[in-house]
């Protein structure tokens, strides 16, 4: 029970530490003028909300090694979560998203502001903008969090070797994913790469690993642990790629079938296209990716899905990979046993049905 | 005559050190695929060319401070270089600018790739996501080359402070310029405090001050070196209007004229409009941000600028602000002398008319 309630305490937390940095941020701007402050009043919103995964399993990885309970890991970690805000802001304006978290996105708040304050030119090339300078502030702050921990110098240094590798993965995952899309092909292999890069690692086994170096640990662990976050990230994200396609608006913060209509190329649809019916086929082929598609048209792209068997296959493959990842927790004769059953507990929380 | 040679070996140092990190980057990704290969050909194109100014000024501080000639500083400074060419590629995304150094812009280049490689949807939306994901990657690496620099841990972390401050203050003084463009207004304090943000602490003051920390300099020299920097870097980002609207295609890498097709409000047309007779201001207010203004457009915007006795006031006040850095530079007894004379030469090349 102690360790359940430690565990809710993660997310708070990590929410007080970026409030700090984003305050302290305030006053060193100070000198720039008001006007910044609109820019700070963006990043305060960009990194509020949110699940705080990341952090989480950083914070467990620490524990993990037998470190103890410390405030600085909790600064630290919430680095991690700056880096995740600075990617959704780019991805938004990539994706051209309106909404984010049931709010409007970082650009379309800007072009708002842009548009009540009767300012000139494009509202939206404002708004694209100013996102992007968001996102690159939100990026440059991530590592200062680590270092403005107060954790010893060497361990910061072992951490950023790891937090490097998770910031230059999911960017090139990114791209890859960016190319995935443009070339219209629905390869199950190549989906399957990006969903490693791009936000398995990402998600999971980076922040593991950088929770696990600031505490110092060895090799041990740092394969351990891997063991645990690759298959339970890969779930993660299959997870959220089903709920990108039948989840629901409350939960998801975006319009029902929206990864639809953006023409997100998944494992899911991969699998789809695969082993779809050649109606069914032709009913995905012109659905995915239209940005005009109703209700109706959500509708018998999710059918042509089911009937494809594709959302049953993927929904098997989840549980596989989260099997996989709980037995090699339970393994890990190296992992602290109060961060045993935290490590459990995430990987129900960041798998879990919610449609 | 040794320091001037020492001087000119800086550029090429820099640039082989980030020859090794490009090399090193595309080892640690080849996991990825040989997808990710034109990404990191596209890093290795933004950060070729350039003058190296900001490395240039990081290593002379540390050379400022009595610390010897060591490659471990050109590492560290290479970092600098890299959080420059994220600007520029992000930049030319948000300016819609299609040439950089006389080449296509990131964006422009990954929208061709999109073309020759015959994928679907649009070229420009894959070479504007594109482009966000370069600027990301160098923004994330540019700390890396710090910590990979083999400098001591409390040396790194002493510049890494500054080097935060000089992340957010560019992007911060950005995100000001972007406000102004939009706003629309003229105000010379106003152009002043974007120049001193975005681009003179940046250029100049900042990358002295990563230096100088590096090598363990105290408050003493980091004054000294703010009283010579923050002068030359205002002259500096003076010139580069100046280059911007009067410049050789040729020098500059960008069409004649760009920056008044653009319509960026500079301290320049700031003066030329509080100034500038009825007809003149009305000639610019018809002719700035015209993205289809021709030769003679062009032309009768210059002629305005200079009628109105605002180039003039410029080339003054840069001689007066390179003036007071190099005054400045001299009574620093504090400043050690071989450095000065390659501090002396640096103002002379960050401010010369090249027109």
């Amino acid at each position: 029970v102690a360790t359940g309630e430690q565990r809710e305490d993660v997310a708070p937390r990590v929410g007080r530490a970026l409030e700090a940095l984003i305050a302290e941020q305030r006053r060193a701007l100070v000198e720039l003028g008001s006007e910044v402050d609109r820019l700070i009043d963006a990043a305060a919103a960009a990194v509020s909300g949110g699940k705080r995964l990341r952090p989480a399993f950083c914070y467990w990885a620490w524990r993990a090694a037998g470190a103890p309970d410390d405030d600085r890991i909790i600064v630290a970690a919430s680095g991690l979560e700056l880096l995740h805000a600075s990617a959704l802001v780019h991805d938004d304006v990539m994706d051209e998203s309106d909404l984010r978290r049931g709010h409007p996105s970082s650009h379309r708040a800007f072009a708002d502001l842009h548009r009540e304050s009767h300012l000139t030119g494009s509202p939206d090339r404002f708004g694209l903008g100013a996102a992007i300078l968001l996102g690159d502030l939100l990026l440059s702050w991530s590592g200062h969090q680590l270092r403005a921990s107060g954790l010893p110098l060497d361990a910061i240094t072992r951490g950023l070797t790891y937090f490097d590798s998770m910031r230059t993965e999911v960017i090139s995952g990114q791209y890859l994913d960016l190319l995935a899309q443009a070339s219209g092909e629905d390869s199950v292999p190549r989906a399957m790469r990006v969903l490693r890069f791009k936000s398995a690692k990402y998600t999971v086994e980076r922040p593991l690993h950088v929770g696990a170096a600031l505490a110092g640990a060895g090799d041990e662990l740092i394969t351990a642990l891997s063991s645990y976050g690759v298959p339970l990230g890969e779930a993660f994200q299959l997870r959220d790629d089903v709920l990108g396609v039948f989840g629901d608006p409350l939960v998801t913060g975006k319009p029902a079938g929206d990864d639809l209509r953006e023409g997100k190329r998944t494992v899911l649809t991969a699998l789809a296209m695969e082993s779809a019916s050649p109606r069914d086929r032709k009913t995905l082929t012109t659905n995915l990716g239209r940005h005009d598609l109703d209700e109706a048209g959500v509708a018998s792209a999710r059918q042509a899905i089911v009937s494809s068997g594709a959302r049953a296959a993927v929904e098997r493959l989840i549980s596989q990979l989260t099997g996989a990842a709980l037995t090699a927790l339970e393994r890990a004769t190296v992992v602290d046993d109060a961060a045993r059953g935290a490590l459990t507990d995430l990987a129900d929380a960041a798998t879990r049905r919610e449609v």
